[in-house]
């Protein structure tokens, strides 16, 4: 992404780490280190960064990134248990050994299942330091956990899991996204903006935003699965054929994917624009999507 | 349990399954009726009771029995991931085949994350209809994930784990199970006090009795491990001896660790006499810990 976005990244790893010593003293040894080790995994950061660009879209102008990290401790937790043996069974995640590789399994679920109330915790400390009253402060709760729950990721995980092999339609796969990644990045952007005092119809285009950009990355995904080497990937590329899974390039050709996730960008764009939150960083993030590399 | 809280655990039964239909309709098949299956457990409803009986003691006059569902939400995912092939690896719980037996360990593990949020649910809509305010809601969600999260049921899973086969002392072992289950067991109690408007002296009473009636239970559990058999007692018995995990009746032999729980009984129910809120109900709880057979 950008580099001057560099300085927001840089920002929320400070604060992930912070997290990791804040927060997790009580945890015994090996799901303590779990938890950072997932934490420091060295990601995109998407969804602490678009967090901080709703909040900053919608006018808020504190410090949110320790707030702005709640999806991204969500979202850790969501990889950690994706690669378990049962589910995926990923041996590899962003260049380094998936934390079961490392911790095992049984220190890989206690360690995710401990960071979805760690979510929590750090929405109502972030949300504090920023003096947010206690119903907002329940608002971001009801948000976040809403995405990590039944109606969000685990929803999309199970059909995605049935899938495997199965092909599905064009919108069954869109269902299995909106729901498997689409909710906690709609999550995140709306936070930022619940957290920044936004109206209901801010509320509504930053969501439509956040929709599109999270089906614009997932079909980037699936497109960079087929066109990427595993070490450009980070993790093993040419997975999906070999599970058999739908994917939009296999459903639309790699050029057709490509295509259909730029149109999902240009509409989010313009939901932005016509409530008048369209921010430079909003852009920037939108783009990122369709322009990324790995 | 003595047969006029009948009553209230067919109120606390119907509402698991209320639980069940209301806000599973959005998980697909297997999830949700892992869920059911693990909610619709034939259990004791220990914690709901203590939620219920706290919220009265302190004076509350409303049916709480929605929200007093949310702690056995919790409880029930805490079962279902530590009945898993790695952790504790039991075939049977109450006398029916574990989650994982039936639905398998994938379905397990998605079903046990995806009632962490249920649960939060439940304690926002049980405190929504008895009409509390929002800053009642918030502390009421987070006494329950505080339990359910890094310094409670994870935490003392992990030691229990670690101190398998390794001789705990006396505190040692009491520390885990502080945290095993005395963190819910004191949470479920605390919750409902908390609904009532609870005093702070109030509600350090009430969490010692918690504290106390909790290490009761697991006393009595270690006692029952080796005194009943299978059938009665509806899991595996003499597992502990078999995993050499260190117990209570180890420690103290049977009757030293049988009268070690008549005196946290004595202990907790003096604790609320001393605060003017020992009820009937309270009592009948903590002496059933100590007199029950399965």
């Amino acid at each position: 992404m950008e580099s001057h976005l560099d300085a927001d990244r840089h920002r929320i790893e400070g604060r992930l780490e912070e997290i990791g010593d804040r927060f997790l003293a009580d945890l015994p040894g090996d799901v303590a280190a779990a938890i950072r080790y997932g934490l420091q995994s060295p990601g995109k950061r998407l969804r602490p960064l678009l967090a901080l660009y709703g909040y900053r879209a919608a006018g808020g102008a504190d410090d949110a990134s320790l707030l702005a990290c709640a999806p991204e401790v969500m979202h850790a937790y969501s990889l950690m248990h994706d690669d378990l043996p049962c589910m995926d069974d990923d041996d590899m995640r962003r260049g380094r050994p998936t934390v079961h590789k490392v911790y095992g399994s049984r220190t890989a679920i206690l360690a995710g299942v401990s960071m979805i109330p760690l979510s929590v915790q750090v929405v109502r400390d972030g949300a504090k330091a920023m003096a947010l009253p206690v119903s907002v402060i329940a608002s971001l709760t009801e948000t976040l956990l809403a995405a990590g729950g039944d109606a969000g990721m685990i929803g999309g995980q199970v059909r995605d899991l049935e899938g495997e092999g199965s092909g599905l339609s064009l919108d069954e796969l869109q269902a299995v996204h909106l729901a498997k990644t689409g909710a906690l990045i709609v999550a995140s952007v709306r936070m930022g903006a619940i957290a920044a005092g936004a109206t209901h119809s801010q509320l509504d285009a930053i969501s439509h935003y956040g929709r599109d950009i999270g089906l614009a990355f997932q079909i980037m995904d699936d497109v960079l699965d087929v066109t990427s080497t595993t070490s450009v990937l980070g993790k093993t590329s040419g997975r999906d054929a070999v599970l058999r899974k739908s994917t939009y390039p296999a459903l639309l050709g790699v050029e057709g994917a490509q295509q259909r996730a730029k149109d999902l960008i240009t509409d989010g764009l313009d939901r932005l624009a016509s409530e008048g939150i369209l921010t430079r960083e909003l852009s920037q993030v939108a783009n990122f999507m369709v322009t990324r590399t790995s």
